[in-house]
Parts: C-alpha cells; sequence; structure tokens
C-alpha cells in the first residue's frame, strides 16, 4: 500500500472529454515521458512545488455526456495544433484508460432523474473512482460547457431547504452545482474553472463549510483577462486615465458554439467585464463581445482597444490582439490547481482558498485582482503548504 | 526637523525649450490653475507626496541650443494635440518667465570654447538660477536630444584624469557628460531621462560622489518599454516561454529625426533590448526598429509582436499597438523626478538613487526590472522620503 | 435665367446641424480660401469635372431639430480634430449665412403635424430656398441620424395609397422618407447618405417616377465597408477562400450614441453585412458590432479580422484597423454628390443613379461591389455628363 | 488549329527542394487526389483555362544545391501547418519521382566549374529532363533563395560581349542569371519568381530575344505587396493623401534566414518599395523592414502603418497584420505560371510577359499597378491565348 510521502491523487474531470480536459490528460502523461512542463506555474523554476502530487502521477476520471472518445478528441486536438502531432499515439494508452474511467453526466437541464437520485449517483461515481484506484484524495474540477446564469431561487439559499426541495423531487440546482454538491458530499476539494454557478449557490458553500472542504473558483484566466489584469495596473501605476476598454473574442469550437448563445455568453461577459474599474478604482466605458467563428477551430483571437488620458489630457490609445489556443491555456492550469488543492486539503484547509486567485477572471472572496499581487499571494500560499505537516 | 514647510525649488532643463521641457514646464503652470495631475505619478491618489515640493511651486530654467521660444512651441504643442487647446495662451506668463531663464548650451560635438571654460560656464549659470530665484536647490534634468554612444577612454576613467585632459584643453566629455559635470559642481541633483552617457562615464560618477550628491536614470521609460515591463512579467509567472519579441517603433518630430541617425539609434535600441530577457532569465530573440516618420508629428505608434509556446508546445502569439504623445508621456514624470530628487537631495541622499528605477528604461544599479516591482520600491522610498528629517 | 457656364447650385441638408453637414458647409468655405480638396473625388487631378457645379459656388441650407449653430458645432469640430483649428473663425460668415437658412425639421416619430401639412411645409420651405437664393436647383442630402429599420406596410407600396393615407391623417412614413417625398415634391434631386429609408418605399420612388428626378443611395461608405469593397475582391482575384469575417466599429460622438440603439443599429448592419458574401459569390461568416464609445468623440476605429483558406487548406488571416474621423470622410462625399447629381439633373436623368454606387455601402439597383469597378464606372458616368448638353 | 489536347509540360525548378517547389510538387499531386484547388488563380471558376496544361499532368524536375529529400522537406512542412496532415504519405510516390530528376545547381558564388561549362551542364540537365520525360516544353521557375544585389558590369550589357567573357573563364553572371542563360539556350520559357537578376541583364534578354523565348517576373506578390496593390489604388480612388507608410516584415524559415543578411535583403526590400508612390504618383515617407524570426518557422507576419489626410487634413490612419504561410501563398502562383507560360510558349509568344504583372513585385515592363486592373489584363491574356493556335 502506498504511504506519504506520495499519496494518490486522483483528478475527476467534469466535462471528461472536453478539449480543456483533454489536453490535461495527454499533458500529464506527455510529461511522464519528459516533455518541458510549459505553462504549468507549479513546474515552473522556483516555485515551493515540494509536498505537491507530482503531475505525472495524477490519475484521471470524470463526468461526460458525450461520447467522443478521448483518444479520438486527441486526434482533433493534434490536427488542430494543440497537441504535438504524434503525442496522441504516444499517450495512447493512458487516455484510453482514463476514457474507461468516464462515468455518464448529467444534462444542463432537468433530465429524467429524480434530482436527488442524480446527485447521489454523481457522488457513488466519485467515490467508487477513489475507491477502485486506491486514491488517497480526488480534486473534482468543472471543465465542462458554460451555462446560463442560474436566477437566484429560496431554496439554494441554504442547505437544509435545498435537500427538502431535492427530496421532494424538485430540479433547483443548475448542473454545474450538482457536480460541486456530488464533489463535496463524496469528500473531495471542488475546483469551479468556468463561470457556471458551481459551488456559489449559499447551499453549496454550506455544504463545503459543513463537510470541511476547501473549494476555488471561479472562471480560469486564459487570455484576455490575463492582459487586463497586468495593463490595467500599469496605467493605475502611472496615473494614466483609462476612458474605454472595448473587447472582442473570437471562439472556435465548442467553447464558442456553446457561447454563440446569448444566455450563455452573459455569464462569461459577467465574469469579464468587472474586472479593470476594480483594477483602477474608478467605472471604465466598457465593452465586450463574444463571436463563435467556426473556422477557428480551437483558437481563439481576443482584439481589444483601450483608449487613455495622458498629462493635460492629451489622448492616447493602446490596443493588443491575442492569438492562442485556449485548451493550451486552461489545461495546465487545471493541472496546476488539482495539485494545489490537494495539497491544500491534506493540510485540512475547507472554504473558499482565496489564494489561487492568480487562475481566476473572477475569484472567489478576493480582493487581490492585479497579476503580480496574485502570483506572490501564490507563492506565499505554496510556502506555507510546503511547511505544513501531512494529512489533518 | 523638518521647518520650513516651502523650501524652493528649480528644475534646470538641459534641452530646455523642446517638447518635453515645454509640456513640463506649460503642465506645471497648468496645475496652478486647477488641472488634474493625470499622468503624474506623484500625484496621484494615496503616493506619500508629504514633503515633497509642491508641483505648481517648481520655478523652472534651462540650457537649450534652439532658439524657437517656449510660448512658439507651446502652440506647436498645443496644434499637435498634446497641450489642450488654448492652454499656451492660459500660461503665457509662466512660459515667457522661463524662457527668459534659459541660457546658451553646448553642441553635442566640441565647439570653439576650452573645455574646461566651458563646464564653467554650465556650472555658473546653474548657480546663477539658484542665487537668482532665491532657491533652495535645484535639479538639473537632461531631456536634451540623445546623443551618439560615446566610446569609452581612458581620460574618463577617472575624476583626476578627467580635470587634467580638460584643463589641457582636451574635448573628452560627450555633451550629457559635460551638463551633468556642471550640474555636481553647482551643488544639485541630476537626472538623466536619456540614454546618453550623462553621469555614467566613471569619472563623472565620482564627481557625484564627492559633492555627495544624488543622481537618477536613465531613460524615461513612456512606451514599448512601459509595456515591455508588464507584458514579460506575465508571461513570466504564467511560465509561458517567451520564443521572439519584435518591436517597430514610429517616431514623428523632433525625436524621431534625431533618432533617424543610426549612431544615435544604436544608444536608444541599447536600452530598450536588454529588458526582455532581464525580466525573463533566458535570451529572447529579439528585434527592434526606430523609424522617422515625419507625418505623426509629436505622436509616436509603436508595434511589438511577441510569440510563445504554451503547454506542450503550443505557438500563441500577442501583438500591442501603442499609440501615444512621446512629450504626454514624458513630462510628468519629468516633474516626478524633480519633486522626488529634490527631495531626496534636501534628506542627504547622494550617489544613485537606485529606487527610481520606476521611471526608467535602463535603471542604474537596479535589478528589479518589473512595473509592479518597481513600483512597490518607489511607494517604500517615497514613504522614506516622507518619515526623514529636514535638510542634511 | 440659367445660362451656362455657371448654374446656381443649391445643396439642401437633412440633419444641416449635425457633424457631416457642418464639416461640408465649412470645408466649401475652406475651398474658396484655397484649401486643398483632398478627399473630393471630383476635385481629384485627371476627374473629368467640368460641367459641374463649382464646389466653392454651392449655396447651403437644410432642415434640423437641433439648435446648436453651426458655428458652435464647428468650434467643437476644430477642437476634436476634424477641422483645423482657426478655419470656424476663418468661415464664420459661410456659417452665419448657412445657419440663417436652416428650417425646423421634422422628429424621427410622428410628431403633432398633420402628416399632409407637413410634407407641404418641408416642401415649401426647399422651394422657398431656391427662389429667395436664385437657386437653378437643389439636390436635397439626407445626412441626419440612421434611423430605426421601417417595416413595410400596404400604404407606402404605391403613390395613390400614400397619399390617400397621408391625407387621411395616417403617418406611415418614417422621418427620412419625409424629407425624400418634400425633396421630389419641390422638384429636387435627392441623396441618401444614410442606411434610412429615404427613396426606397416604393411610394416615393414613385414620386421620382412621376416628377422625373434623380436620386442616389444607401448609406455613405466611409470605412470598414471601403476597405472591404477591396479587400474581398483582392481575395476573390487570389483564388483565396474567406471563411470568416468579424469586425467591431467603434464610434464616439452623435453617430456612436445614435447607434448604441440596437434597433438603429440593426439598419447600419444589415447595410454593411451583405458586402463581402456578394463580392465573393458565396457565404461567408461574417460578425459584426458597433459600440458607442464617448471617448472617441468625433472619432472612428474599425478593427476587422478575416481567416481564409490558401493553397491546400493552409489557415491564415488578415487584422485591419482603420482610424478616422467619421465626419471628414463622409464630408467631402457629400459635396461630390452635390455636384454630381446636381448636374445629372440638370441633363435630364431621372430615376435611381445607379452609376454612383462608388459613394454607398448599400448601392441602389447596382451589382457592380467591387471600389475599382465602381471607381471605373464613375469615370465613365462623369465623362457622359461632361458631354452632355445644357438643361433638359 | 490546336490540336494535340495533351501536350506533355514540364517544370524545372530552380531551387527544387526549398519550401515553394515542395510545396508546389506536393500541391499539384494532392490536386490529381481530388483536392480544392483554392489558391490557383488559373484554376479559379470562370477563369478562361482552355488550352492550358492541367495541373495534374505537369512533370517536375529541377536544380539545387541541397540535399534534403523533398519527401523529407515535405514531412517538415506538414508539421509547420504548411501540407496537410497525411499529404507527404499519400504521394511520396510523386515526391520521391521528383525528387531523382533534381540535378546539382550551382552555388550563389564562382564555385570551381569554368563558367561556360557551367552553363551548358545546366543547359544540359535541363534538355535531358525534356528529353527523358518526353515532354513538348518545359518552363524553368526561379524559386532558389534570393540573391544580393548585382552590380552591373559592361560584360553583361551584350551577348556577345558576355560570351566572350564567360569562354575567357570569367565569373560575371549571377547565379538567377546562370539559370536564366541556361533554360533559354536549352530553348525553354523562363519566369524569375524572386528579386534576384534572373534574365534582366541585357545579355540575358538579348538572348531570349534571339532564342525567340518568353520570360517573366520579377518577384512573386505574396502579401504585404499585394495588400499595398488594392489598398493604395482605394487610396487614390478616394483622393486621400497617404503621407507615410511603414512595413515591418517578420520571417521565419529559409526565406527568414537568407533575408537576415543585409545585401540580400536590399534586393527585397528595393524591389517591394518603389510600389506605393507608383501607384499614387507622388512621392510618400515609406520604411520597410525585413527580420528573421526563427520561431515563426514557415509563417510570415507583415505589419503596415499607413498615415493619411484627409477632408481639410484631418489625420487618419489604418494598420494591418497579414499572418501566412509563404510557400503557400506562393506554390500556387508558381504553378498558375508554368501553365500560363507553356501555354505563352506554344503560342510562340517570345519576350517579356508583360501581361503577367498580376503575379509580381516588380513586374518587367509594365505600368499597371493596381491588382484589379491587372487581374484584367491577365483575364485578356488568358482569353487571347486560348483563342490561339497551337504550337508555333
Amino acid at each position: 500500500m502506498h504511504t506519504p510521502p506520495h499519496p494518490r491523487t486522483g483528478v475527476w474531470l467534469i466535462g471528461a472529454r472536453g478539449s480543456v480536459a483533454t489536453t490535461a490528460i495527454a499533458g500529464a502523461a506527455a510529461l511522464r515521458t519528459g516533455a518541458p512542463a510549459t505553462a504549468m506555474v507549479t513546474e515552473a523554476p522556483g516555485f515551493p512545488a515540494d509536498g505537491l502530487p507530482r503531475t505525472a502521477d495524477l490519475v484521471f476520471g470524470g463526468h461526460d455526456i458525450a461520447h467522443t472518445t478521448l483518444a479520438k478528441r486527441a486526434e482533433q486536438l493534434a490536427a488542430a495544433g494543440v497537441l504535438p502531432a504524434g503525442l496522441p499515439d504516444r499517450v495512447r494508452a493512458e487516455l484510453d484508460a482514463a476514457d474507461a474511467r468516464i462515468r455518464p453526466g448529467v444534462p444542463q437541464g432537468h433530465g429524467s432523474e429524480h434530482p436527488a437520485d442524480g446527485l447521489r449517483r454523481l457522488a457513488a461515481d466519485i467515490a467508487a473512482f477513489r475507491t477502485e484506484e486506491r486514491l488517497d484524495r480526488v480534486v473534482v474540477v468543472n471543465v465542462a460547457d458554460t451555462e446560463a446564469p442560474a436566477p437566484a431561487r429560496a431554496e439554494t439559499e441554504g442547505l437544509d431547504a435545498l435537500t427538502a426541495a431535492l427530496e421532494s423531487g424538485a430540479h433547483v440546482l443548475p448542473a454545474s452545482s450538482r457536480y460541486a454538491h456530488a464533489a463535496f458530499t463524496a469528500g473531495c476539494a471542488y475546483v469551479n474553472f468556468t463561470p457556471s454557478a458551481g459551488a456559489r449557490p449559499p447551499a453549496i458553500a454550506e455544504l463545503a463549510a459543513r463537510t470541511r472542504l476547501p473549494y476555488a473558483g471561479d472562471d480560469g484566466k486564459t487570455g484576455e483577462t490575463l492582459l487586463k489584469s497586468v495593463l490595467a495596473p500599469m496605467f493605475g501605476h502611472r496615473h494614466l486615465r483609462v476612458r474605454s476598454w472595448a473587447g472582442t473574442n473570437l471562439l472556435g469550437g465548442g467553447d464558442g458554439a456553446n457561447l454563440a448563445d446569448p444566455a450563455v455568453a452573459r455569464s462569461k461577459l459577467d465574469s469579464k467585464s468587472r474586472l479593470v474599474g476594480e483594477l483602477l478604482g474608478y467605472p471604465v466605458d466598457d465593452h465586450l463581445h463574444i463571436d463563435h467563428v467556426a473556422d477557428l477551430a480551437e483558437r481563439k483571437v481576443a482584439w481589444d482597444h483601450v483608449t487613455f488620458d495622458g498629462f493635460l489630457g492629451a489622448q492616447m490609445s493602446l490596443q493588443f490582439t491575442w492569438q492562442g489556443y485556449d485548451s493550451a491555456l486552461a489545461a495546465p492550469l487545471v493541472l496546476d490547481l488539482a495539485r494545489l488543492m490537494a495539497r491544500a486539503h491534506e493540510t485540512g484547509r475547507s472554504g473558499p482558498v482565496t489564494e489561487l486567485a492568480f487562475f481566476f477572471k473572477d475569484p472567489l472572496d478576493c480582493a487581490v485582482h492585479d497579476l503580480p499581487g496574485q502570483h506572490a499571494m501564490l507563492l506565499a500560499f505554496a510556502e506555507r503548504l510546503r511547511r505544513a505537516g501531512g494529512p489533518a
């Protein structure tokens, strides 16, 4: 049996057959064969990573409603330039093993299942993964398609009301929150890498508190917002007055198609648009669009145009164009978060892990919005984890 | 203890009739009439500015070899969009007063003057300014045209050798260093806002040490480099591997025309190109061009194109276009530096003031290259100045 | 009485106190003082302009519901960079004279006036202008704010039905069509420089036919669409396959504020989005946004991103950013159109003048969409006008 | 009348193992298997291609001094995104067959061979290709690395002087002109797809005239210049005054490395920089840079920044960024030119074929510089070829 210092860690991915999940699984396998860990923050030189589970040792499973296998998805990602040509073949065994551990998820709408039964099924899947793979702990990470914003409702304001509603057969939780509920029920840490509701409804946060489990989110910061988090402070430090910030995001592939639904896009836009004003401390005229451009496939292109005043009101501007692969930006952060949250769980941490704001567009309960400040906070957190003892 | 709350502070500008100087002088006058101090870092909300001389109280003079009056230059800057329409008229009295205090400078080449006589004349001009305007102290700031790089020579390696050479009639100092020499001889703090040699020759630094005077530089950070100083750390923090960084700068007006001389441009390019590799800790394939585009007048446009690797080597890119008015970016920093250096001088500080790296492309003796780190260092320095006592 | 070669020509502007109208009036006056006629196509070297009324001789009047004087508006335009500093003062007399000829317009909604009375009043205003200024003819040009698209209705399908409806007191015509009706009733040529309905309702076109008057439109081509009209043919000529074309337009000032209303923007977007597919002959995935960014004042910025396939499907892209002053782009074309339409009217031309497609985003009844083809068509038309005799 | 419907046509590529040649050979083979002929102008719908040899029937050979096989090079191009994944395998037989027909070329410098012997060897290689492959005719196309500009010298001013010099053992011809000499000696049409000297020296042009053979060039128009050829006319047609045009080209791969040599880049820059002024008819302040950015591999990125005046001098700008694969842009044009020149030769055409200006940055003896005009000229030429009879 496995004894510390190498606890076995599982990563349970919601949306396990999507681009981000596939890239994360294939990437962890690639690291085993010596690929450089570029873009993984916890693998950067000097990062205090002692005590974190090794990336190459992570064991993957998850929920999905899609049936395209990981091996097939990896081939598509290689053709699109996200994965290196040849990698899908080289890590075929790992992809197939993870694919065999994927269980049917729940749809975004209600489905026919009784809601309480559905939650029990999801939690049982995760617990079975932990048992069967002899894992010390599991981190559940939501990388599924973004949901439309869920209106607040009385039944999700407290855990007792929620439990009663669910048992009565009422469908009151969005899918992302059902998975968060299942994660906590199964005794797992939870990460929301999307802007969906996840653990935000008060009843779910209450469940996390009762089960003494940690969670982190929301919405991985992988492009335009990453740039905002360094450029807005630059304007602030130089006392340059930002007048307007207009952005257009062109997204290909699944993420783009999903966000082409205006209701869904609203979640994303809400999570993106608050930042500049919060960083600068005054309101900024902001505009933000998300377009689905199928031809971009796995790529995304963001163009931002910023107007600002200099000395004596001189009018100036900055434009930038960011061109990247969403999955290649997101997947390494998913692996970082799995490592950090597994260790946070191990040290007994519970509730929102605000020190991980570095990774998120819309960090939970955190007032630090500038990237360098968030990075310093992350390093200090990792250092504390390093010095902490073993399992609580 | 620091008694006179309002020591009188002079600012002696080398290149006093250029765009940056004119904008600084007109801007300080505009602040007196209630204009917002946008882009002045020391006037930002929360900046610990107690003890600094008030911007509106600064008294201006300087050296120049040009004859266009400040009033005329201000009209041109207003037509070009740098100054608000109408401002030159409103601050005409202040412009004329400063113009009357401008003394003939020295040319970039040798001229006919005996070099030792020339230095004495420059120092006497600065000292006379201090006496006539009843100033407590004067900060000399170099905002003249950039010089071509000066080759190292034995005579400038030590102060005694330099003095001997100068007295013998040898022309061994570039113009910018002659002004620095005069500043220290006259007992003044010195700021080099250009990439010219200024106080860098060892003999000049030795003179600063002997006279126990502070100095700061080199080369104000006003555009492309400002962006590099926040974007390169962003790539570093995310462990994204930067592969290439190519930039093109289009400059109008005097600065552009001057930099159209390849020898002169070399100074600027050297000062700009080291940064990214230093920030990231590994070599980056960098390319940098400066073009003089007369039609841009007072504007500058910088386009940078960055390629970087993400997870598993996925190839991505960032482009930005920065469009601004060089003088409107530089002038407020000149005022900031005058305030900070006057106070540093007052508190007895001498030698290179490395804490001001925030303002410079190529900061003296400073290993902090990221803007947020430099800003934190600046705030701590300003706080120390605030707490320090009065004149040493 | 009219004798060649100097018929007196009036230009009656709908929206006569807006930015475009003010720029056109100030510009025509500036030409009188020797300013170069940059951006006027009919003033370009080699253009067959013989027989066209001289730009400097045009007499201006118009309708507007705004009260800001032309002199005041011109000052604002000079401050924003559209007009040269000093020009408003130099052409003050011409601005005041034109301003005195502006009559109250009709609101976009119904207003309290009986619709038939309103039309008679508008037509009488235009006829009075012709008489009082002893003009040989008048061209009415719509440069008013864009309207929301008007739904088709039975009463505007034929002139008799329309007349009956109007006399019965029914409000069935959008404002832009009321002005077109008045123009034709007053015996004037009509140009629709906006995407509003103008002369498009069949009843209005029928009125033009009955009165044997010429008209042209719709929607001046001043930026993004201008570029599309040369770039799309380039892709076509090279047999490169355009896959997507996404554009974002940032508009300041009045035009932007007006288009911030989604219903109004729809008119503009409809007029802009058809072009690429028509030029290329196959459907293109297009996306188009218009944002009102108040800080841009009179400027507009368009960013377009095009993806296309090369040989064997190689994926490539083109981006462009167009930064200009909308009024400075539109006003010279308004003057061109006034000259050309006055002459077309003089030679007896009636109905839609399809040869002027060069000037419009959405040209009437014209299958030539590429700019060079439209320019050739324009030159041939001007040549025919030149050769035509005097008044029909 | 044109009887044999299928004359056999060979394409002899100078630089036959380079990226452009490999892409052309692999692409022609791909067309045989039904790939769409995107980016081939002669394969566009409606192009009058009757009488041209079929692309899929072209037979390839060539000279090169490199030893990397076509199969290997194709693999590299597929990995870089130029060729579709899997294509190199599918067309392996065609690549190997062409590779077997490649003969050793001559170096850019002198080499040890007697110059007259060298020329005879090159011509014999080409003639042998024609004989062995039973070809009706061969078109020689230069797609080798760009040479540094060759100074004019007396020996290349006339054919007799050249012949005498060569026989005397003098090395007076740059490599590109040696290949052109060999092409004409062997009785073949010649295309210079690079800015190297090729057929430009008067002695070589005289040889073409004496042998009654056609030639075309110079320098394929594949990116920035293509855009200039439509954008500059747009400014002209609108009477907008272009003030400056600054461009930066970032090139990866072999082309970029070659052009990193400033002497070589000069050839390219000369060929690129004349265009805008010629199109507009007045001088424009232009700036142009070429950088080798190895990380771009087979990609190139061009950024252009244009300033222009609108009405009354209003200052505006246009920027564009073109991102493409040089080989995927060039190769289809090489195939187009081979087809057109083979047919031109067949119909008895000799001397410079100026009607092909559409394809070139720096077209021979042609005053039509705008792309639509060149396209019209090309269509008319193709139509004439279609109607012409058979072999002369």
